[in-house]
Protein backbone atom coordinates (compact mmCIF):
# COMPACT_ATOMS: atom_id res chain seq x y z
CA UNK A 1 0.00 0.00 0.00
CA UNK A 2 1.54 3.14 -1.12
CA UNK A 3 0.59 6.47 0.32
CA UNK A 4 2.86 8.50 -1.53
CA UNK A 5 2.34 9.33 -5.47
CA UNK A 6 5.22 8.49 -7.49
CA UNK A 7 5.61 9.37 -11.31
CA UNK A 8 3.84 7.19 -13.60
CA UNK A 9 2.26 6.99 -17.06
CA UNK A 10 0.10 3.82 -16.62
CA UNK A 11 -3.70 3.10 -16.56
CA UNK A 12 -4.96 4.01 -12.57
CA UNK A 13 -8.43 3.34 -11.23
CA UNK A 14 -10.00 6.24 -9.16
CA UNK A 15 -12.67 5.83 -6.54
CA UNK A 16 -14.68 8.84 -7.27
CA UNK A 17 -17.64 9.57 -4.96
CA UNK A 18 -18.29 13.32 -5.67
CA UNK A 19 -16.99 14.28 -2.54
CA UNK A 20 -13.45 16.87 -2.12
CA UNK A 21 -11.56 14.11 -1.07
CA UNK A 22 -11.62 11.83 -3.73
CA UNK A 23 -11.83 14.59 -6.22
CA UNK A 24 -8.32 15.34 -4.70
CA UNK A 25 -6.68 11.81 -5.12
CA UNK A 26 -7.71 11.98 -8.93
CA UNK A 27 -5.71 15.66 -9.06
CA UNK A 28 -2.71 13.59 -7.56
CA UNK A 29 -3.11 11.45 -9.77
CA UNK A 30 -3.09 13.16 -13.03
CA UNK A 31 -0.09 15.08 -11.96
CA UNK A 32 2.13 12.07 -11.42
CA UNK A 33 0.90 10.98 -14.62
CA UNK A 34 -1.38 8.31 -14.24
CA UNK A 35 -3.97 7.83 -17.03
CA UNK A 36 -7.41 7.75 -14.81
CA UNK A 37 -10.66 5.61 -15.32
CA UNK A 38 -13.21 7.00 -12.39
CA UNK A 39 -15.11 4.47 -10.95
CA UNK A 40 -18.21 5.45 -8.88
CA UNK A 41 -21.45 3.63 -7.53
CA UNK A 42 -25.16 3.92 -7.07
CA UNK A 43 -26.09 2.13 -3.95
CA UNK A 44 -29.38 3.32 -3.13
CA UNK A 45 -27.48 6.53 -0.80
CA UNK A 46 -30.08 9.42 -0.11
CA UNK A 47 -27.23 11.70 -0.96
CA UNK A 48 -27.50 10.60 -4.62
CA UNK A 49 -26.73 14.26 -5.72
CA UNK A 50 -23.11 12.97 -5.29
CA UNK A 51 -23.22 11.16 -8.90
CA UNK A 52 -23.68 14.25 -10.48
CA UNK A 53 -20.96 15.51 -8.98
CA UNK A 54 -18.69 12.76 -9.65
CA UNK A 55 -19.46 13.09 -13.21
CA UNK A 56 -18.42 17.45 -13.29
CA UNK A 57 -15.63 16.00 -11.25
CA UNK A 58 -13.97 13.21 -13.75
CA UNK A 59 -14.76 16.08 -17.07
CA UNK A 60 -12.88 18.74 -15.32
CA UNK A 61 -10.14 16.83 -14.25
CA UNK A 62 -9.35 15.06 -17.46
CA UNK A 63 -9.85 11.20 -16.19
CA UNK A 64 -10.15 8.93 -19.48
CA UNK A 65 -13.32 7.31 -18.69
CA UNK A 66 -15.97 6.83 -15.67
CA UNK A 67 -18.54 4.18 -15.02
CA UNK A 68 -21.25 4.25 -12.74
CA UNK A 69 -21.68 0.67 -11.74
CA UNK A 70 -25.29 -0.69 -9.28
CA UNK A 71 -25.12 -2.13 -6.26
CA UNK A 72 -27.81 -2.35 -4.54
CA UNK A 73 -26.46 -1.96 -0.74
CA UNK A 74 -29.76 -0.35 -0.14
CA UNK A 75 -31.06 -3.81 -0.11
CA UNK A 76 -28.78 -5.23 2.65
CA UNK A 77 -29.96 -1.74 4.76
CA UNK A 78 -28.36 -1.30 8.27
CA UNK A 79 -27.11 2.11 7.49
CA UNK A 80 -28.07 5.91 8.18
CA UNK A 81 -26.86 6.07 4.14
CA UNK A 82 -29.39 4.09 2.78
CA UNK A 83 -32.27 3.18 5.07
CA UNK A 84 -34.80 5.05 7.02
CA UNK A 85 -32.38 5.88 9.98
CA UNK A 86 -31.65 9.89 10.82
CA UNK A 87 -28.67 11.13 9.59
CA UNK A 88 -26.37 12.21 13.31
CA UNK A 89 -26.79 16.05 12.97
CA UNK A 90 -24.61 18.95 15.21
CA UNK A 91 -21.31 16.33 16.41
CA UNK A 92 -18.31 18.70 16.85
CA UNK A 93 -15.01 16.69 15.05
CA UNK A 94 -13.14 15.95 18.17
CA UNK A 95 -15.98 13.20 19.00
CA UNK A 96 -15.85 11.63 15.86
CA UNK A 97 -13.41 9.00 15.60
CA UNK A 98 -14.26 8.19 19.29
CA UNK A 99 -17.37 5.11 18.29
CA UNK A 100 -18.59 4.21 14.84
CA UNK A 101 -21.53 5.96 13.69
CA UNK A 102 -25.03 4.88 12.05
CA UNK A 103 -23.42 6.31 8.94
CA UNK A 104 -21.45 3.65 8.72
CA UNK A 105 -22.48 1.60 5.85
CA UNK A 106 -21.46 -2.06 6.73
CA UNK A 107 -18.68 -3.76 4.53
CA UNK A 108 -18.97 -0.10 2.08
CA UNK A 109 -15.56 0.51 1.30
CA UNK A 110 -14.78 -3.30 0.76
CA UNK A 111 -17.66 -3.62 -1.88
CA UNK A 112 -16.01 -0.81 -3.50
CA UNK A 113 -12.38 -1.73 -3.29
CA UNK A 114 -13.93 -5.19 -5.06
CA UNK A 115 -15.50 -3.75 -7.90
CA UNK A 116 -12.54 -1.63 -8.47
CA UNK A 117 -10.55 -4.07 -8.61
CA UNK A 118 -12.66 -6.25 -11.34
CA UNK A 119 -12.35 -3.09 -13.18
CA UNK A 120 -8.72 -2.36 -13.27
CA UNK A 121 -8.25 -6.24 -13.65
CA UNK A 122 -10.82 -6.00 -16.92
CA UNK A 123 -8.77 -2.48 -17.52
CA UNK A 124 -5.74 -4.26 -17.37
CA UNK A 125 -4.76 -1.26 -14.52
CA UNK A 126 -2.67 -2.30 -11.80
CA UNK A 127 -2.81 0.94 -9.63
CA UNK A 128 -5.96 1.82 -7.53
CA UNK A 129 -6.43 5.01 -5.84
CA UNK A 130 -8.90 5.54 -2.76
CA UNK A 131 -9.36 8.97 -0.81
CA UNK A 132 -9.37 7.08 2.26
CA UNK A 133 -8.18 9.47 5.22
CA UNK A 134 -7.34 8.13 8.89
CA UNK A 135 -7.08 11.34 10.62
CA UNK A 136 -10.38 14.06 10.57
CA UNK A 137 -12.67 10.92 9.67
CA UNK A 138 -16.08 9.77 10.89
CA UNK A 139 -14.66 6.54 12.61
CA UNK A 140 -15.26 4.01 10.17
CA UNK A 141 -12.92 0.78 10.36
CA UNK A 142 -12.89 0.37 6.61
CA UNK A 143 -10.63 3.60 6.52
CA UNK A 144 -7.43 2.20 8.41
CA UNK A 145 -4.24 1.40 6.77
CA UNK A 146 -4.10 -1.83 8.39
CA UNK A 147 -7.22 -2.27 6.74
CA UNK A 148 -6.09 -1.40 3.06
CA UNK A 149 -3.01 -3.12 3.47
CA UNK A 150 -5.29 -6.64 4.04
CA UNK A 151 -6.80 -5.29 0.82
CA UNK A 152 -3.89 -5.31 -1.28
CA UNK A 153 -2.54 -8.20 -0.36
CA UNK A 154 -6.24 -10.04 -0.85
CA UNK A 155 -6.54 -8.29 -4.35
CA UNK A 156 -3.36 -10.31 -5.42
CA UNK A 157 -4.50 -13.83 -4.21
CA UNK A 158 -7.78 -12.91 -5.74
CA UNK A 159 -7.10 -12.44 -9.03
CA UNK A 160 -5.82 -13.94 -12.50
CA UNK A 161 -3.55 -11.18 -12.95
CA UNK A 162 -2.27 -11.46 -8.88
CA UNK A 163 -1.61 -14.53 -9.82
CA UNK A 164 0.01 -14.39 -12.83
CA UNK A 165 2.57 -12.29 -11.31
CA UNK A 166 1.37 -8.71 -12.06
CA UNK A 167 0.57 -7.54 -8.81
CA UNK A 168 -2.10 -4.35 -7.73
CA UNK A 169 -1.10 -1.60 -5.60
CA UNK A 170 -3.64 0.70 -3.47
CA UNK A 171 -2.87 4.05 -3.12
CA UNK A 172 -4.14 5.73 -0.63
CA UNK A 173 -2.45 9.33 -0.55
CA UNK A 174 -4.54 11.22 1.96
CA UNK A 175 -4.17 8.43 4.47
CA UNK A 176 -2.62 10.81 6.78
CA UNK A 177 -3.45 13.98 5.85
CA UNK A 178 -5.63 16.08 7.85
CA UNK A 179 -8.94 17.94 6.14
CA UNK A 180 -7.16 21.21 5.45
CA UNK A 181 -3.82 19.77 4.13
CA UNK A 182 -6.15 17.60 1.50
CA UNK A 183 -7.52 21.37 0.80
CA UNK A 184 -3.98 22.70 -0.07
CA UNK A 185 -2.99 20.37 -1.78
CA UNK A 186 -6.15 20.19 -4.22
CA UNK A 187 -5.95 24.01 -4.45
CA UNK A 188 -2.34 23.84 -5.33
CA UNK A 189 -3.88 21.30 -8.35
CA UNK A 190 -6.38 24.15 -8.60
CA UNK A 191 -9.40 21.60 -8.00
CA UNK A 192 -12.56 23.63 -7.94
CA UNK A 193 -14.31 22.64 -4.90
CA UNK A 194 -17.21 23.96 -5.43
CA UNK A 195 -18.03 21.20 -7.78
CA UNK A 196 -17.85 18.61 -5.07
CA UNK A 197 -20.74 17.39 -2.77
CA UNK A 198 -19.86 16.01 0.47
CA UNK A 199 -22.93 16.20 2.33
CA UNK A 200 -24.69 12.73 3.96
CA UNK A 201 -27.87 14.45 3.95
CA UNK A 202 -28.95 17.09 1.47
CA UNK A 203 -32.38 18.60 0.81
CA UNK A 204 -34.39 17.84 -2.46
CA UNK A 205 -32.24 20.79 -4.66
CA UNK A 206 -29.30 19.01 -3.52
CA UNK A 207 -28.32 21.77 -1.17
CA UNK A 208 -25.69 20.47 2.10
CA UNK A 209 -27.36 20.12 5.36
CA UNK A 210 -24.73 21.79 7.18
CA UNK A 211 -24.83 19.29 10.26
CA UNK A 212 -23.90 16.20 9.65
CA UNK A 213 -20.52 14.76 10.21
CA UNK A 214 -18.91 15.38 6.37
CA UNK A 215 -20.27 18.67 6.44
CA UNK A 216 -18.88 19.57 9.93
CA UNK A 217 -15.51 18.23 8.50
CA UNK A 218 -15.40 19.55 5.37
CA UNK A 219 -16.01 22.96 6.87
CA UNK A 220 -13.37 22.67 9.43
CA UNK A 221 -10.94 21.74 6.68
CA UNK A 222 -12.11 24.75 4.74
CA UNK A 223 -11.47 27.13 7.69
CA UNK A 224 -8.18 25.38 9.07
CA UNK A 225 -6.95 25.94 5.06
CA UNK A 226 -7.39 29.54 5.79
CA UNK A 227 -10.13 29.47 2.55
CA UNK A 228 -13.30 29.24 4.77
CA UNK B 1 -11.56 -20.47 7.48
CA UNK B 2 -13.76 -23.26 8.44
CA UNK B 3 -14.08 -26.58 6.53
CA UNK B 4 -15.67 -28.81 8.93
CA UNK B 5 -19.19 -27.35 10.05
CA UNK B 6 -19.83 -27.60 13.41
CA UNK B 7 -23.58 -27.34 15.36
CA UNK B 8 -24.70 -24.34 15.72
CA UNK B 9 -28.25 -22.51 16.63
CA UNK B 10 -27.07 -18.84 15.49
CA UNK B 11 -27.86 -17.13 12.33
CA UNK B 12 -25.44 -17.36 9.71
CA UNK B 13 -25.29 -16.00 5.42
CA UNK B 14 -25.20 -18.32 2.73
CA UNK B 15 -23.86 -17.38 -1.09
CA UNK B 16 -26.77 -19.25 -3.13
CA UNK B 17 -26.27 -19.37 -6.57
CA UNK B 18 -28.48 -22.25 -7.42
CA UNK B 19 -26.07 -24.45 -8.63
CA UNK B 20 -25.86 -27.92 -7.03
CA UNK B 21 -22.42 -26.73 -4.78
CA UNK B 22 -24.15 -23.94 -3.26
CA UNK B 23 -27.43 -25.64 -2.52
CA UNK B 24 -25.47 -28.43 -0.78
CA UNK B 25 -23.70 -25.66 1.49
CA UNK B 26 -27.06 -24.47 2.91
CA UNK B 27 -28.02 -28.50 3.62
CA UNK B 28 -24.99 -28.54 5.63
CA UNK B 29 -25.42 -25.62 7.15
CA UNK B 30 -28.95 -26.29 8.46
CA UNK B 31 -28.18 -29.71 9.43
CA UNK B 32 -26.09 -28.51 11.71
CA UNK B 33 -28.40 -25.93 13.11
CA UNK B 34 -27.51 -22.87 11.66
CA UNK B 35 -30.68 -20.41 10.88
CA UNK B 36 -29.71 -20.01 7.18
CA UNK B 37 -30.36 -16.15 5.44
CA UNK B 38 -29.43 -16.72 1.72
CA UNK B 39 -27.79 -14.04 -0.54
CA UNK B 40 -28.16 -14.37 -4.59
CA UNK B 41 -26.74 -11.81 -6.97
CA UNK B 42 -27.97 -10.18 -10.04
CA UNK B 43 -24.94 -9.58 -11.82
CA UNK B 44 -26.18 -9.45 -15.98
CA UNK B 45 -24.96 -12.99 -15.86
CA UNK B 46 -25.88 -14.59 -19.09
CA UNK B 47 -27.08 -17.60 -16.74
CA UNK B 48 -29.81 -15.53 -14.60
CA UNK B 49 -31.88 -18.75 -14.97
CA UNK B 50 -29.92 -19.34 -11.83
CA UNK B 51 -31.44 -17.18 -9.98
CA UNK B 52 -35.08 -19.15 -10.18
CA UNK B 53 -33.25 -21.75 -8.96
CA UNK B 54 -31.73 -20.39 -5.69
CA UNK B 55 -35.23 -18.91 -5.00
CA UNK B 56 -36.62 -22.44 -5.36
CA UNK B 57 -33.51 -23.99 -3.12
CA UNK B 58 -34.01 -21.10 -0.32
CA UNK B 59 -36.96 -22.12 0.20
CA UNK B 60 -37.12 -26.32 -0.76
CA UNK B 61 -34.09 -26.36 2.06
CA UNK B 62 -36.11 -24.06 5.17
CA UNK B 63 -33.51 -21.21 4.41
CA UNK B 64 -35.04 -18.17 7.21
CA UNK B 65 -34.78 -15.39 4.56
CA UNK B 66 -33.45 -15.09 0.92
CA UNK B 67 -32.36 -11.85 -1.16
CA UNK B 68 -31.26 -10.85 -4.13
CA UNK B 69 -29.04 -8.03 -4.77
CA UNK B 70 -28.60 -6.57 -7.86
CA UNK B 71 -24.38 -5.71 -8.55
CA UNK B 72 -23.61 -4.09 -12.28
CA UNK B 73 -20.59 -6.74 -12.75
CA UNK B 74 -21.81 -6.14 -16.52
CA UNK B 75 -21.02 -2.76 -16.44
CA UNK B 76 -17.23 -3.45 -16.01
CA UNK B 77 -17.07 -6.48 -18.70
CA UNK B 78 -14.38 -8.55 -19.46
CA UNK B 79 -16.15 -12.11 -18.63
CA UNK B 80 -17.44 -14.93 -20.96
CA UNK B 81 -20.41 -15.08 -18.39
CA UNK B 82 -21.60 -11.41 -18.15
CA UNK B 83 -19.81 -9.77 -21.67
CA UNK B 84 -20.25 -10.42 -25.43
CA UNK B 85 -17.44 -13.62 -25.21
CA UNK B 86 -18.15 -16.92 -26.41
CA UNK B 87 -18.35 -19.68 -23.21
CA UNK B 88 -15.94 -22.20 -24.08
CA UNK B 89 -17.44 -25.72 -25.07
CA UNK B 90 -15.94 -29.09 -24.62
CA UNK B 91 -12.96 -28.78 -22.41
CA UNK B 92 -12.11 -32.05 -20.49
CA UNK B 93 -12.29 -32.01 -16.71
CA UNK B 94 -8.78 -33.03 -16.86
CA UNK B 95 -7.50 -30.07 -18.92
CA UNK B 96 -9.94 -27.35 -16.36
CA UNK B 97 -7.36 -26.01 -13.39
CA UNK B 98 -4.26 -25.89 -15.74
CA UNK B 99 -5.56 -21.80 -16.88
CA UNK B 100 -7.84 -19.60 -15.68
CA UNK B 101 -10.62 -20.09 -18.16
CA UNK B 102 -12.55 -16.58 -20.07
CA UNK B 103 -15.68 -17.57 -18.20
CA UNK B 104 -13.59 -15.90 -15.44
CA UNK B 105 -15.27 -12.57 -13.89
CA UNK B 106 -12.83 -10.59 -12.57
CA UNK B 107 -13.21 -10.10 -8.29
CA UNK B 108 -16.49 -11.90 -8.35
CA UNK B 109 -16.00 -13.71 -5.22
CA UNK B 110 -14.79 -10.72 -3.47
CA UNK B 111 -17.85 -8.64 -4.48
CA UNK B 112 -20.05 -11.60 -3.54
CA UNK B 113 -18.40 -12.00 -0.11
CA UNK B 114 -17.79 -8.06 0.41
CA UNK B 115 -21.78 -7.95 -0.35
CA UNK B 116 -22.32 -11.35 2.20
CA UNK B 117 -19.97 -9.63 5.00
CA UNK B 118 -22.26 -6.37 4.65
CA UNK B 119 -26.06 -8.41 4.91
CA UNK B 120 -24.29 -11.01 8.13
CA UNK B 121 -22.79 -7.52 9.67
CA UNK B 122 -26.62 -5.66 9.20
CA UNK B 123 -28.39 -9.58 10.65
CA UNK B 124 -26.27 -9.71 13.62
CA UNK B 125 -24.67 -13.08 11.87
CA UNK B 126 -21.49 -13.79 12.26
CA UNK B 127 -20.67 -16.90 9.94
CA UNK B 128 -20.88 -16.62 5.89
CA UNK B 129 -21.03 -20.44 4.26
CA UNK B 130 -19.54 -20.38 0.58
CA UNK B 131 -19.59 -23.07 -1.61
CA UNK B 132 -15.93 -22.43 -2.81
CA UNK B 133 -13.88 -25.93 -4.22
CA UNK B 134 -10.58 -25.77 -4.88
CA UNK B 135 -11.16 -29.68 -6.68
CA UNK B 136 -13.03 -30.43 -9.63
CA UNK B 137 -12.74 -26.74 -10.27
CA UNK B 138 -12.61 -24.07 -13.30
CA UNK B 139 -8.82 -22.97 -12.01
CA UNK B 140 -10.46 -19.52 -10.88
CA UNK B 141 -7.80 -18.02 -8.37
CA UNK B 142 -10.87 -16.72 -5.58
CA UNK B 143 -11.74 -19.68 -5.37
CA UNK B 144 -8.80 -21.13 -3.08
CA UNK B 145 -7.71 -21.75 0.68
CA UNK B 146 -5.54 -18.60 1.00
CA UNK B 147 -7.63 -16.60 -0.84
CA UNK B 148 -10.52 -17.46 1.73
CA UNK B 149 -8.16 -17.20 4.61
CA UNK B 150 -7.12 -13.81 3.60
CA UNK B 151 -10.72 -12.47 2.94
CA UNK B 152 -11.78 -13.75 6.88
CA UNK B 153 -8.91 -11.64 7.85
CA UNK B 154 -9.90 -8.58 5.85
CA UNK B 155 -13.80 -9.22 7.25
CA UNK B 156 -12.68 -8.47 10.67
CA UNK B 157 -10.39 -5.44 9.80
CA UNK B 158 -13.62 -4.24 7.66
CA UNK B 159 -16.51 -4.00 9.96
CA UNK B 160 -17.62 -2.88 13.27
CA UNK B 161 -18.49 -6.25 14.22
CA UNK B 162 -14.52 -7.36 13.99
CA UNK B 163 -13.07 -4.34 15.14
CA UNK B 164 -15.38 -4.68 18.15
CA UNK B 165 -14.27 -8.11 19.24
CA UNK B 166 -17.27 -10.30 17.60
CA UNK B 167 -15.29 -11.82 14.47
CA UNK B 168 -16.46 -13.26 11.21
CA UNK B 169 -15.95 -17.08 10.61
CA UNK B 170 -15.69 -18.04 7.02
CA UNK B 171 -16.73 -21.62 6.15
CA UNK B 172 -16.15 -23.65 2.97
CA UNK B 173 -17.23 -27.03 3.56
CA UNK B 174 -16.65 -28.57 -0.02
CA UNK B 175 -13.17 -26.61 -0.43
CA UNK B 176 -11.45 -30.21 -0.63
CA UNK B 177 -14.37 -32.36 -1.66
CA UNK B 178 -14.22 -34.07 -4.92
CA UNK B 179 -18.00 -33.36 -7.30
CA UNK B 180 -18.88 -36.84 -6.16
CA UNK B 181 -18.51 -36.68 -2.91
CA UNK B 182 -20.25 -33.24 -2.97
CA UNK B 183 -23.54 -35.05 -4.19
CA UNK B 184 -23.21 -37.74 -2.24
CA UNK B 185 -23.23 -35.38 0.92
CA UNK B 186 -26.35 -33.49 -0.55
CA UNK B 187 -28.25 -36.90 -1.36
CA UNK B 188 -27.69 -38.05 2.06
CA UNK B 189 -29.15 -34.91 3.28
CA UNK B 190 -32.22 -35.28 0.68
CA UNK B 191 -31.30 -32.66 -1.90
CA UNK B 192 -33.23 -32.67 -4.97
CA UNK B 193 -30.80 -31.77 -7.31
CA UNK B 194 -32.85 -31.50 -10.48
CA UNK B 195 -33.87 -27.82 -8.65
CA UNK B 196 -30.37 -26.59 -9.22
CA UNK B 197 -28.94 -25.06 -12.37
CA UNK B 198 -25.43 -24.98 -12.97
CA UNK B 199 -25.12 -24.09 -16.66
CA UNK B 200 -23.04 -21.19 -17.67
CA UNK B 201 -24.81 -20.77 -21.12
CA UNK B 202 -28.23 -22.31 -20.80
CA UNK B 203 -30.67 -21.46 -24.08
CA UNK B 204 -33.90 -19.22 -23.59
CA UNK B 205 -35.29 -22.19 -22.06
CA UNK B 206 -33.13 -22.42 -19.40
CA UNK B 207 -31.97 -25.38 -20.76
CA UNK B 208 -28.40 -26.59 -19.88
CA UNK B 209 -26.02 -26.76 -22.92
CA UNK B 210 -24.12 -29.93 -21.85
CA UNK B 211 -20.75 -29.05 -22.83
CA UNK B 212 -19.50 -26.19 -20.89
CA UNK B 213 -17.19 -26.51 -17.97
CA UNK B 214 -19.66 -26.30 -15.44
CA UNK B 215 -21.64 -28.79 -17.05
CA UNK B 216 -18.95 -31.16 -17.82
CA UNK B 217 -18.50 -30.97 -14.03
CA UNK B 218 -21.41 -31.60 -13.40
CA UNK B 219 -22.02 -34.32 -15.52
CA UNK B 220 -18.79 -36.04 -14.03
CA UNK B 221 -20.16 -35.26 -10.74
CA UNK B 222 -23.22 -37.35 -11.24
CA UNK B 223 -21.14 -40.46 -13.04
CA UNK B 224 -19.09 -40.98 -10.00
CA UNK B 225 -21.20 -40.60 -7.05
CA UNK B 226 -23.05 -43.66 -9.14
CA UNK B 227 -26.30 -41.64 -9.87
CA UNK B 228 -25.49 -40.52 -13.48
Amino acid sequence: MQTTVQKASRKAVILLSGGLDSATVLALAREAGYVCHCISFDYGQRHRVELEAARRVASALGAAGHVIVPVGLDVLGGSALTADIAVPKGRSAARMGADIPVTYVPARNTVFLSLALGYAEVLGARDIFIGANALDYSGYPDCRAEYLEAFERLANLATKAGVEGSPFTLHAPLLRMSKAEIIKEGLRLRVDYSMTRSCYDPDEQGHACGQCDSCVLRQKGFTEAGVG
